[in-house]
């Protein structure tokens, strides 16, 4: 049984009590969404590493995933864990904290201190739940810019994403491409499938059929919908992973026995470890930010909003785009990633696409992967001597250019 | 939600009330299990087509999916629908009915008459639940060789199923080559990979997250665990098809709408659709059957029984086998059948294998695919001359060869 342990993380009615910072926006101008609704004074929050240099010209905004945060690069406040990206962002490390400002904010929806269903909605008084008015990735970098205008940042130098972060990014580049000099999309998708939608779907009926759930009012009844979230996490969980991965990771190796014991416990070592996902994941995520992010994915489609061509996305763009996906991805697989490259094609812009052997699946873009961070690395250094950002000799912020 | 109607189907104490056949077995010699345990007296119910000639040669078993049942080629009683395997089973049909004796067996562990969760353990004189022992598919095909000296059938002509049901084909080569003429595995693997455990485990997690599961005795509450089980066959099912097949179904349409509404009906008509699975399976199957049936899969393991060396399981073999696997099938993809093709031609058994292109993903073997159709009716006319089972043509019972 997953425990009803673990809710430490803000929300529902609890004060903000995360490391990091924290602002209201859309006080005097309220944020638009694409539902129709609009956000005043909702808050965001976002962590920051290295330093902005005078120009203000350094900033890489770095996009997080589905259940990501903005804890990149230091131990999450929650889990303890390292931060999800801390393989390539810090100082000295491949996305350098020496020379660039890294951003990262909680999207709109989640619930790591930006206004989701877990934060308090200013009109009652009470946690907004399923009042929360559905938010899409639009909606989420829209909140973003508006971070950069409270910051004073006219520009990104870069950003970049994996999954939901690369759908953040590219929608980055469609909105603003004034604003952003080079966009990296990562193992990520123009348009949810049918089948993204269909997993999706799962992980909401899971969560919703808990009795726990209370028609997303559980903060009035002291429990969570945890047994619930876990199922989705553990199904979402199986199509982060290649089916080699899993095979060479666990095959049908027995958990802590030499022979089956024929019952319902985890036998096999892939089910606890899915268990596991589970049981950690609910103890860190809120359950109805599962249900407004995976909603907001679903309804990510560029094409779209352009006359069903993603090539009207990006027309005239200034923005130079790296792509990259991963040959075990299933969940946002190659073919994905070239629809998007043969988009940027059609109105010639400065694209690169690199697709890397890995048997990591869709996890690949977290992992130690030498080959994708060989091809960012590239790209990366290629992108700042065109914006005239030289590598630094001594580690001081930059010269501006 | 799912509703709580439809308790249509037997067990659970009510009477038997199906169509077709049922008998009690092993009640002078019971079944032995893999697990150690045994079980005496057990019902064993089966549907049957065609009829029996005289020398007892033409029949042909077919084995039953997951959640499939004996009801193969007429109306299913509990759901009204045809039956699951009428495209090529009937009067006429590829598999004849006016020519083979055609049987399916109600698998163990399942809940259509045969033993399994929902039937009344006899010792206690209340339903098994959770105290029904755990059966493995080499179980269900030991149960099924019982009901053949029941019926006084020695030998198969053939043994045919898809999924689970190709298991079960395997197994009845490996465990009673001298009773099975020829078998047919179709869209199947001769082991439960990491990934399909995995799949599984979330159904089973989901089904014991609702807490109308009440650790199995559900029966005691005058409720079922039907949001639970919802939302493991919604998971399920997602593996059965193909994303091809998901995309050109339902891509991103909306359903009975022209515009998103932003919100978490369902908007797109993949989800109504996957809840329509999850909700017309809850009126016909039981969710303990699904933990046992589930599991008995995740337990199949042909080379772990024959140390470790698949072809150990078919030495010696004289059984014809035809092997067929789909492109889109990833469930059960080609590789795991051509892993079973290589054990038998390493000892040297007489084996055809055809990969059939489709887009229907796992479930084309219950589809209308003709290239599939004309590799099974020629495999099972060359195998019906061999065997001097010649075809009719006045629609009388074949000669004894």
């Amino acid at each position: 049984m997953i425990s009803q342990a673990g809710l430490r993380q803000p929300g529902y009615g609890q004060p903000f009590a995360l490391p990091g910072h924290r602002v209201l926006l859309g006080s005097e101008r309220p944020l638009q969404l694409d539902s129709g609704a609009e956000l005043a004074a909702f808050p965001i929050a976002w962590q920051s590493y290295g330093t902005l240099n005078s120009d203000r010209s350094n900033t890489v905004l770095i996009c997080h995933a589905l259940t990501g945060d903005q804890f990149v690069a230091e131990e999450h406040p929650v889990t303890g864990k390292p931060g999800w990206w801390s393989t390539i962002v810090g100082p000295g490390k491949l996305i350098d904290t020496n020379r660039w400002h890294v951003l990262c904010v909680n999207v709109l929806g989640g619930c790591m201190g930006s206004a989701g269903p877990s934060e308090i909605n200013p009109r009652t008084g009470e946690p907004w739940g399923l009042a929360f008015p559905i938010v899409t990735i639009a909606d989420m970098v829209r909140a973003q810019a508006m971070l950069l205008d409270h910051l004073g940042i006219d520009r990104l130098f870069a950003v970049i994403g994996g999954s939901m972060g690369g759908m953040q990014a590219l929608e980055w580049a469609s909105l603003y491409p004034e604003r952003v000099f080079a966009a990296v999309p990562i193992a990520t998708a123009a348009h949810h499938s049918a089948q993204n939608i269909a997993f999706h779907e799962v992980g909401r009926q899971a969560v919703m059929a808990d009795p726990e759930w209370h028609e997303g009012e559980y903060w009035r009844h002291g429990k969570k919908p945890v047994a619930g979230l876990a199922v989705a996490r553990m199904a979402a969980h199986i199509t982060y992973l290649s089916e080699m991965k899993l095979h060479e990771k666990f095959g049908r190796k027995l958990q802590d026995r030499e022979n089956i014991k024929y019952g319902f416990d985890a036998e096999f070592q892939v089910e606890s470890y899915l268990r596991y996902q589970g049981q950690s994941f609910v103890e860190r995520f809120d359950a109805n930010s599962y249900l407004f992010i995976t909603r907001a994915m679903d309804y990510f489609d560029m094409a779209a909003r352009h006359g069903g061509v993603l090539a009207n996305a990006f027309r005239d763009t200034p923005v130079r785009f790296c792509v990259i996906s991963f040959t075990s991805d299933w969940l946002y697989p190659t073919v994905e990633s070239r629809r998007i490259v043969h988009a940027l094609n059609a109105v010639a812009a400065n694209v690169s696409f690199a697709e890397i052997v890995s048997n990591n699946g869709h996890d690949a873009f977290l992992l130690d992967e030498p080959d994708f961070h060989r091809v960012l690395a590239g790209f990366l250094a290629g992108a700042a001597q065109h914006r005239g950002l030289l590598p630094l000799r001594n580690g001081s912020t930059p010269p501006s250019p």
